[in-house]
Parts: structure tokens; C-alpha cells; sequence
């Protein structure tokens, strides 16, 4: 699907794309109606300041510009290529670029992989010579690129908006999605750093654009549109740097479309791109500590309340409203959002007594009253911000008859200006409020319609300051015996994916450091009894033979052994029985294993991603976790964090931190086991699919053990 | 808290209170910032077409209309009376337009409960006038009224703003929210048929107003907004009606502030109001099939589309778009929001590819690429909208450079009005789509910004449709042995709320047709061998002793007895464990009970809510439940259909509908178990709570067993 020849190739420097010095527009129009009018017209309509050479082989002048024939008739090398003329000829057209010396390109073009075979070699051949001369391309198929920054005022797409400018980059992998976006910023007063649509991804991709945007110092949020990612563990590198970085974290609110199957499957016949499930992007952005969204409009509100404030230090927030229904609907709100009421001290209610009127509420939500006006505004927004236990504020408004709206606005942007902590507007309704709103705007305050939004904006930025304050863990290296695995695995060259005998298995989970009961294979009665006294009682027992597939069904399996005797007598029945009900399977003798003692029970499992290779699973055993599909993902390898993490984020997390008086779960046991399956499956390819189910856990500091397991190789 | 006061007292007519012929204004003032002079100023300047009088004793003259000095002073009698003056004289003045032959009063006034025991006091004799007169009274503490019908034409509220006329009635127990919205309406375009602030509903509450809307013609959706529910059961049953209504349903939509812990507290420093548990709420909406919603943007949203589209016969959606991605998302939010894509017919998608560009998709969603014009989205909608497999249908629209946005408005509006299927619009941006909204918005199509908004509304109209088509129940009475009941809970007559003994409970269970095992008590070791014969093996055997809290764990319960002789010498022994161990407790026997054989263990309750009375609750026995919270209550008396809502509500369903191959539960018998248990609390009052722990649950047509319960009396 040509994606294999995109993935990131290691940096690639973009100055040229997004600062380039001279563009050439190759492809360049004089039909109003085309694309190749847009682009060059849009250029200049911006303001681009550098050195712009329309090429044209039909045309001569361009407006009011010398139109050049062919690249090789531009006197000078350019920067950047921007490229609209029909796909089967893109090719050839890049190379000349590339020859001429350009340091990078634009295809706009449509018609590659989205229409046909022969596009997609097309794209093919795209990638190889960008690969040849080092020259990122972007695209193909795509609206272009922007750069909003002052410094460039530069259009390098078919969209006659130019946005203002701002510290939000957005990158789309919907060229259409752009043009609605830039009219709603429009609308909004929304301003962008860059603005990026990458088309096909047959060159660039998130992950290089991403890594631009690390060190952009003129993006201060990324904001995300995609449909599928490349690279996932590339993504998770890069995403994870820019969003945990302490001194210049930036925040990534994505949407990736697809989420369902049906949207999945609308997805692959609009771009074929390739879906990794999504509970595996889920899994991408958690470790890439990106937020992810579902709605455009939610994707702004929040990126906007970034853009423009402070994180909060917690999550116990202020409100200060002069009604009282909204004040409740933003409480609700903000709980729901994971945010707290704060608790205001004894001397800010005390001096906000003094400057209130008597029905004034004290107590969080400060309620100012219905006819409060900016100077009663101002007094309680001072008074509370100076509150130690205020992390953040959220100030409503309600158009009612004394209310100064702009006086108040002008207000709150003062009170912003001189706190540390985010202030967030909820200036209620649409038309009265709109002279507050401009002055809002203008001084960059985050302002919302009503109170659910304003709250969720603000519980965005603590979840979002919860994961850059985290603890930072690596990825633990444990001494395991991996010979000892190698040996196993190397035993079972198979022609087909096949299962781990039971007592393989085991020793490879022994050799990773996993708590395996005592075990031993009989190959006989005699043997049976030996071991059985070795491993010590009570016992399970188990037949181990590939052909043999429902064990426990044809009386396979004895658990509850109490003595070598029983053992014994135990393999001869088991031997017997599956002999007469499969008769011709091939027994390879009798696992004998010490019986775990009683605990609570949970599921580690591994699966090969097609596309983002091997993925941890976490749950609860038993049939509720399977009626609930109670799961979590990740990708590996994975840190010490997100090890736990895997086990907190299941909903019947609960459980193992016990209920009716029953103490916690070993939960450093349950996150080293998955540390290790993540070793496991990161140093052996070969194993393709883990399931250890269940390993039963016991109470802190006691541990757990591997009850049973299945290994599957390739 | 003086709610009890204002418990809905049967039908009041609420003309006179919509519709005045004549209205005194009680407190008119000349000075502009008075809230006096803004109803007077606001009732003419919306033009009110009936008579005003103006009423106040030191004012001759106001706004070019005789001022009376008092209500005796008016020459004829009047309809209604709006009130503003201060709350300590308004009980007075509320008498004297009783007497002068008032018909319905508004009071603004504020200074009631929300300040203080005085205005409580003062607020009880509104009350008391209100019923003494037969007069309604909306209010105090409110913003008004407006009927915004072009025949009244009426804005009896101390908002400047008067919305347009439309189908949506609002009603709200926060006057500033009020304000808000209205100033939200202006900006939206949205008209209203009723605006009402409720105030501190000492008299009117919503449930009188519902019982008008409910016959109002010019009301087909009604929005509210509330902080507390007066009368839960007469909300249902009001509520309930008009939702359900197959003539003329009329959904409503609802915020029900409060509905976290700090929310409710927020809410009640605010009016002071009774808070049910927010569950309990859940529970009332669920069984009144009205939306509940938790944000005001949503509500409207939706509300638009309610007022404006028919509803669709399923959920089946075809997506017409102008660009992939947003496809895509629309695709995803559909199945979110409880849609499926529409699979279309082999012809529809032959009549598409006729009109359609060779590389547009004819699927669902079809995409009619980015160069479409009025044409081929005219084309394509019609042929769409005559696919049988499509209930509705979303059209999407991306400001591309080829796009003609005001003549595709108008093939939208022109479609719509041909079509009986709800046609949703998704006009993306703000700006430059401006053009095609303002046609939309003129021709009452629904209309959003992006597709998450666009597939929510539509998602909730089919929720909607899915309980105006659901087959309609009955509360069922069951023939019970009732006076069998009753004389055991005679006998407890007990100074202080007490656990009925074991073996009393299950005689009640049994005299109202619960599934209860064969069980007796036993007072003596050879009764204990007798009845353990009779009930039959296994038994299980239960010291019954109101003194012995915890009986498992003094050794007062044995299990699994299977013969006469073990029953025997279970009772003495249980006897004499206890005695030792709990020196002093009477003991009034030992239960004996055949022992339920395994199933599904589902847990039944009733608790009283101090607010709404008896409220049942379903949910799955185990720790899991536990862990999740994952119950279902419903307020009692239940119809069969909210039976059976109960169990398919929670989210481990899944477990009794089956997994790994078992058979599906005998969900009838359950919900018979929860009808019983509801017409058990119903009938009889004494009982303060039930807990059936477990209901013991079989496969489909085998039934249940109470395996334990208790029974509270006060």
C-alpha cells in the first residue's frame, strides 16, 4: 500500500518547506478556476516575501511575474517546489527539482493512490526520488501549506484564507477538513503558526512534521487531524518528547477518525490508507501522552484555553458567576471533568464579605449576584485569585440589565494578566455579550458560550499538567536467561504458526523471570510420582500433546493431587483416556504443576499489531471483563509507568484495590510480569502471540504465579 | 422547606397566566433602571395587544398610560397580575387581585426562601393565597413570562430581549439563565412559543406547565432547565404523556442541574431546593422518555432538530458529502450516537454513478468530491432520499473553491421540503458558509458545524423514536395474598425502624408470588428433622435471632445438608454456637430452606427516597457490581416495559444475556420479580427497604429462586 516506503526515514530538515527563501510554482495558471491559479495568486495575496517563479511551459507572464518555461529556465536555484500539474508527470517534474537543487516540494496534485494502481506506483516513484535527493516532499494530494508567522506571511495552498497568525499549528490528513477549518478560525478569531495538509503521506508524515514542530518556537500547541498513523512507535517517540518536555512542553489534541468499523471501513475506501485497530490508537496517544478527541469544535475550544494559559498547579478550581444556576451547571461540570471545587480560606470569604453584597454567596461558586457590575467583578476575581487553594479560575457571565459586559471583560483581562493561574471566560449567549467577547479575543482569553464547555476546557489542561508533572521511568532492562528461550523457540522451527508445548512455555516464562510454580514433565508413572514430590502438593495435571486441542474435554486435565500415589494412578488414567478419545495424537507426556493458591485472577496477553507490531493486553480475568471488554492496551516497549498505568486503567481497577475490606493486589508483581512480557516479545520476534491467563495475584508484597499460558510462534 | 406546600394540586388553568386580555402591572416604575419600569417597557414594547395597567400609588402617569394608585383603583377586573414590589407586601397585594377577580399572577419579586426564614414565611402565604383564590402564581424570585406567539406577542419579563416566534417551549429555574439563552437565541436564530421562569415555584412548578404545553398547539419541543423536581410522580405521568404521545408527541429535553455531589451543593446555597439523588433523577427522566442532557449548547442543538425535522422511522443514515474525511467522522459520530450506516440499494448506486465523477464514491458515504456544485448535490440527494433502505439523511458541506454554498442551501432546503425523512445539514466553517446557513436558517432546516454535532442531533431523534414506537404496558396487579402481608407486618410494631426475622420476610415474598424455596422454621432439633424432609435436600440452615447481626460469622449458618439425621444435629449445634457466642440473644428458631441450585445471581432493592418515595433498583450479584456501580433504578409503580428497561440497562447485560454459549437468563421472571417487588412497597408502606440478595436466575423458562433477602419496616 506504499505506506512501507513512508515510513519516517530519520530526520529530515524542513526549514526549506516551511521557510523557504524562493518558491517555484510549477504547474502555475492563468485560468481563474484552477489550482494552479490559487496557489500562485494566494502567494502573493498573503504577502510571501521571498522569490516566486510561476513555471509554465504555455505561458509567459503570470500576474504581473516573468513565467518561466521550465525549471531549468529559472536563473537561480529555489528552496521549496510547489507542484500542480497532472500526477503522471509529477515524477519526472520532481526530479528536475531535485537536479535544479530544490530543497524540498509541495505535490498538490490529485490522483495517485486514492485513484488507481497506476497512482499509486506513481506515489512510488515520488517517494523513491525524494528519498534520491534528500528532498521532503509533501503530499501528494493535498491543499498545501501555510506559514502564518509574520516573518513569512506565506500561502502555499489553494485556499484563499489566509489565517492569522497564532501559536497553534494543526496538521490534516484531510485536505477538505482544511478549508471548513480555516473558515471556522475565521469565524472564531483563531490564530495558527503553521498549517499543514499532508495528503498521501508518501514522503512526510506526522512524525516528521511533528518533529519540526518540536522545535518550532513559534508553535506552542499542535492540534491534529489524522486517519491513520504511519509509524506508531515513531509517533509515540516524538509526541511523548514534545508533550512531556518540562520547559517547553507542547500539547497534542488529536482526532483520528476511523474510531468505529463502519468509520473505518468509509476511511479505507476514501484513502485506503492502513487501520490498525483502534484500541491500539487509543494505546498510541495514551503513551504518547496525547489527548484525543472526537470533535472538531471540542479540539478548539481546547486547544484555544492551551494556546492562551497557563497550566493549572492541580485541579481545584474557582468559579466566580453573578447567577447561580450557571455557577451549579459549571460545578457539575467541572467534577465531571475531573477538576475539584476549591475550598476557599476563612480570610477570602472574609474578604469577599466585605465587598459583596449580603445575598452574595461566599462559598465556591462565588456568586457575585445579578447586578453586580465590573468593579464588583474585579474585587472578588482579586480576592480569590490570591486564594492558595485556587488553582484555576472559570468567570461567568449572564447578559442581565446592570451587567457592563466590555467593562467586565476589560476586567478579566486585567485579573489574567496579573495572575499566575489560568482564567478561564464563560461569557453566556451570543449577541449582547459580543462586545465583552471582542475584548476577550483580543487580549487572548479563552471564552466559551456556556459553562460545560468552559470546564472541560480547563480539566483538559489538568489532565494534560497530570501527565508532564508524572514521574519519569524507563524502560527496565531485566537479566533474564534469553539463551535458554532462544534454544526453545529455535527447537519449534515449524512451517506453521503453532503453540508452545504447555512445559515450553513455561520454561521460557521461567527463563524471563516470571513466577512459575514449580513444574516437571513425566514421561512415566514412575516419573509422574518423582515429580510430584519434587513440585510439592497440591498438583495439576495436564496432557501435553499438540493434537490434543480441548484438554480439559476429553478428561486431559486432574487438578487437586494430594499425593505421589494419586500421581501416579493420575497419569495412567490421563495417558488411557486421551489415548482411547484421540487416539493417533502424539503424547509427549504429562505436566505435572504445583496448583497456584487462590487469588485474584488477571489476563496478560501479547498480539502482533500488523501494522505497530507487538501489543500488551491487560485485564481482569472471569466473564465479566469479557462481557465488558474491560481491557487495556499498549504498545511495547513499555516503561515502568505505563506498566501500572495498563493495570489503573481498567474500569474494575476497583477490584484490585480491593473492595469489602480485602487488601490491594500485588500491583508491582502485575507491572513487572508485563515489563517482562514486553522484554519477552521485544528480544523474540518469533513469538507472535502471549497469553498468560490467568496469572493469579495475591495481596501486596505476597506476589503472584503463572497458572496457565499459551505461546504462539511464527 | 415549603415544597410540600407546593406539590401539584391537580390541573390549574393556565390561560389567563398566556393569554391575558388585560394585564396589571403591580409596581410599575418611571425609573429606568427599576425592574418596574423594564416589565412595563417590555410588555409595550413587544407590543402586547390587550390592556395594561399600570399600578402605582405615588405615580399618575407612565409611559402615556394612566398609572392607578392601587389595584382597587383599576376600573375593571383583569386577567393577570405581574408583581413587583417588595416581598414583604406582596402577599397583601396578592390578596387584593384575588379579590378584584384575578385569574393567574407573576411574581418577580425576589426575597423569599432564597434570602432568609422570614421570606420562607412569606412564600408559604403566596402559596396559601394562591390556592385560596384558585389563582396560579408563577414565580417569586423569577425573570417572567413571554408568550412570543405572534397573536400575544407578550414579554412579561424584565429581559429586553424578545425572541422570534417558534415551536420551542423553554422553561428554566435560573432566571439568569434566562437571559443567557435568550441573548443565545437571538444569535442562533431561535424562535420560541413559551419562555417561563419558573422562580422559587411556591405555586406553578413545571408540572403545571407541562399539563399546558402539553395542549399548547404552538408547542411541538419543549427545553428545561431545573434544579430539583417538585413531584417526581407527576412529572412521569405528565411527562410520560407527551412524550409518548402518538398523536402529537412533543420530546423534551432537559438539564437537571446538580448532578454531582458538589453540584448539589452548590445548588442548594443557591435556592435552598430538595435534591434528590442524582440517580433518582436518571430514573425519572428514563421513565418520562424525556432526553436528559448536560449542557445547554446540546440542548438547543438538538432541540433545533426536534422542532424541525420529522423523525426518522430507524436508525439507517446516508451521508452526502463533498469531502472524505468529515465522511468519515460523520460515520464514526453516527454509530456513536446509536446510528448505522445505510447499506444502499444496487440501483441507488447505479442512479449514482450516472450522475457522479468516475473517482466519487458511491457507498455510503457518498462522496461527491470536492469540486461538487448545486447540481450533483442536487443529484445525489434525491436519489439518496429515494433509497428505502434510508431513514435520514446528513449532507455535508466543505467550503471548497468550486462550491457554490447558497444555491447548495438551496437544493438542501428544496430536498427537505420533498422528502418525509429528516435531512440534518453540516455546513462546515463559519465565514464563508455563512451565506448557505442564513438559507438553511430561513428555511428551518437543522443545520451544524461539524459532523459529531450533526450525527448527535439525529442519534437523538431515533432515541427519541425508539420510545414513541415501544410497545406500551401496563402496571400489572398481581393477585397477591395481600391480608397475609399485612397481618405479619401488623405484628412487628416495632418503636423503631427493625429487619423483619428471615422466615417472616419469605412468607411475605411468598404471599406476593415470588419464587420462593420450600422453607420452615424450626424450634426444636426433631422439628428440624421434620421440616428439612419436607422442604427436601440439600438445605440450607439459618439461626433466626434479631440479636445475631452477623450470622455467618458466629457459625449460626450451615450449608449443604443432606439428610434428616445431619439436619438434626445442625440445629444443635448451631444452638448451641450461638448461645455461647452471643450469650443473651433470643433465639426464635433455626430457618430451614431448600438450598437454590446455581445460576445467575441478580440483586433486587427497594429504597424509599425521602423526595420521590419507593425507587427500586436491578443489578448483577458479585464483587464486580460492587466495584463498577452498575445498577438500574426505576421509581415504583413500574409497568412491565420498564421491568424489563431495568435489566437491559445495566452494563453487564451482556452476563445474563449470555456468554461462551450459555443460554440467555429468564429475563421474563425477573422482571416479574421487580413488578411483584414494586407492587409489594407500593401496597404496603411500612415497608422502608428491601434487598433480595440474591435473586438466583435460570436459564430462559426455568425460573428464579430468592436465595436471601431482608425486609425493613419503620
Amino acid at each position: 500500500m506504499g505506506s512501507k516506503a513512508a515510513v519516517s526515514k530519520g530526520q529530515k530538515k524542513l526549514n526549506a518547506l516551511f521557510e523557504p527563501e524562493s518558491i517555484a510554482v510549477i504547474g502555475a495558471s492563468r485560468r481563474k478556476e484552477a489550482v494552479g491559479f490559487a496557489i500562485l495568486h494566494n502567494l502573493i495575496a498573503a504577502g510571501y516575501k521571498g522569490k516566486i517563479y510561476p513555471v509554465n511551459p504555455k505561458v509567459d507572464e503570470l500576474e504581473g511575474m516573468r513565467c518561466y518555461h521550465s525549471v531549468d529556465e529559472i536563473p537561480a536555484a529555489f528552496d521549496l517546489a510547489v507542484i500542480i500539474i497532472p500526477s503522471s508527470v509529477v515524477p519526472e517534474m520532481l526530479r528536475q527539482c531535485g537536479e535544479k537543487g530544490a530543497q524540498a516540494a509541495i505535490v498538490i496534485s490529485a490522483g495517485f493512490r486514492e485513484v488507481s494502481k497506476e497512482g499509486a506506483k506513481l506515489e512510488q516513484e515520488v517517494s523513491k526520488i525524494a528519498d534520491e535527493y534528500g528532498m521532503p516532499v509533501l503530499g501528494p494530494n493535498c491543499l498545501g501549506m501555510i506559514n502564518a508567522s509574520s516573518k513569512m506571511s506565506m500561502n502555499a495552498s489553494f485556499s484563499a484564507t489566509m489565517p492569522k497568525e497564532g501559536n497553534i499549528a494543526f496538521l490534516s490528513q484531510s485536505g477538505a477538513l482544511c478549508t471548513a477549518i480555516l473558515d471556522y478560525a475565521k469565524g472564531e478569531n483563531i490564530g495558527f503558526s503553521k498549517f499543514i495538509s499532508l495528503g498521501n503521506k508518501v514522503d512526510l508524515n506526522e512524525v516528521d512534521i511533528l518533529r519540526y514542530l518540536k522545535e518550532d518556537p513559534e508553535t506552542d500547541v499542535v492540534l491534529m487531524y489524522i486517519e491513520d498513523l504511519v509509524d506508531g512507535r515513531a509517533f509515540i517517540d516524538v509526541a511523548r518528547e514534545m508533550t512531556g518536555d518540562l520547559e517547553n512542553g507542547k500539547p497534542i489534541l488529536a482526532i483520528k477518525a476511523g474510531r468505529t468499523a463502519q468509520g473505518a471501513k468509509a476511511a479505507q475506501s476514501h484513502t485506503g490508507s492502513l487501520m490498525g485497530s483502534d484500541k491500539v490508537y487509543d494505546a498510541i496517544f495514551a503513551q504518547a501522552g496525547v489527548l484525543r478527541l472526537d470533535s472538531v469544535a471540542e479540539m478548539f475550544d481546547l486547544g484555544i484555553a492551551f494556546a492562551n494559559e497557563p497550566l493549572p498547579k492541580s485541579n481545584r478550581v474557582a468559579i466566580v458567576t453573578n447567577a447561580g444556576g450557571p455557577g451549579i451547571m459549571a460545578t457539575d461540570a467541572c467534577v465531571r471533568y475531573g477538576l475539584e471545587m476549591a475550598e476557599l480560606e476563612q480570610t477570602t470569604r472574609e474578604a469577599l464579605a466585605k465587598v459583596l453584597p449580603p445575598t452574595a454567596n461566599l462559598n465556591n461558586p462565588v456568586d457575585v449576584i445579578g447586578d453586580a457590575q465590573h468593579d464588583r467583578y474585579e474585587q472578588a476575581l482579586k480576592i480569590v485569585a490570591q486564594d492558595p487553594n485556587v488553582d484555576g479560575i472559570i468567570v461567568i457571565l449572564t447578559p442581565q440589565a446592570m451587567t457592563d459586559i466590555k467593562e467586565i471583560a476589560d476586567v478579566v483581562v486585567q485579573i489574567d494578566k496579573q495572575t499566575d493561574i489560568p482564567l478561564i471566560a464563560c461569557f453566556m449567549g451570543i449577541v449582547d455579550v459580543t462586545p465583552g467577547v471582542k475584548v476577550l479575543e483580543e487580549n487572548f482569553v479563552p471564552h466559551y458560550r456556556f459553562p460545560e464547555e468552559t470546564a472541560r476546557a480547563l480539566g483538559a489542561m489538568y489532565r494534560y499538567q497530570q501527565w508532564m508533572k508524572r514521574p519519569r521511568t524507563d524502560v527496565v532492562h531485566f537479566k533474564v536467561e534469553k539463551d535458554r528461550a532462544t534454544k526453545i523457540l529455535k527447537q519449534m522451527k515449524q512451517p506453521e504458526p503453532s503453540v508452545l508445548p504447555i512445559h515450553d512455555a513455561m520454561a521460557i516464562f521461567e527463563a524471563y523471570g516470571f513466577p512459575v510454580l514449580p513444574y516437571g514433565l513425566a514421561h512415566h508413572e514412575g516419573e509422574a510420582r518423582e515429580i510430584s514430590q519434587k513440585v510439592g502438593f497440591p498438583i495439576a495435571m495436564k496432557i501435553v500433546s499438540n493434537q490434543v486441542v480441548h484438554k480439559f474435554d476429553v478428561g486431559g486435565v486432574r487438578l487437586n493431587i494430594n499425593s505421589p500415589e494419586e500421581a501416579a494412578k493420575a497419569y495412567c488414567e490421563i495417558v488411557q483416556i486421551v489415548s482411547s478419545k484421540s487416539p493417533g495424537a502424539l503424547i509427549e507426556g504429562v505436566l505435572i504443576q504445583r496448583m497456584a493458591q487462590k487469588g485474584r485472577e488477571v489476563i496478560l496477553g501479547m498480539n502482533r499489531d500488523p501494522h505497530f507490531g507487538p501489543t500488551l493486553m491487560f485485564g481482569l480475568g472471569g466473564i465479566y471483563v469479557e462481557a465488558l471488554k474491560d481491557v487495556t492496551f499498549r504498545l511495547a516497549p513499555i516503561r515502568e509507568l505505563t506498566a501500572r498505568h495498563m493495570i489503573k486503567m481498567i474500569r474494575a481497577y476497583p477490584i484490585l484495590k480491593g473492595i469489602r475490606g480485602e487488601k490491594p493486589a500485588d500491583f508491582a508483581k502485575i507491572a513487572e510480569c508485563l515489563e517482562r512480557l514486553s522484554q519477552l516479545v521485544c528480544e523474540n520476534p518469533q513469538i507472535s502471540e502471549v497469553d498468560i491467563n490467568p496469572l493469579m495475584v495475591y495481596e501486596v508484597g505476597l506476589g503472584a504465579a503463572v497458572v496457565d499460558a499459551r505461546i504462539v510462534i511464527d
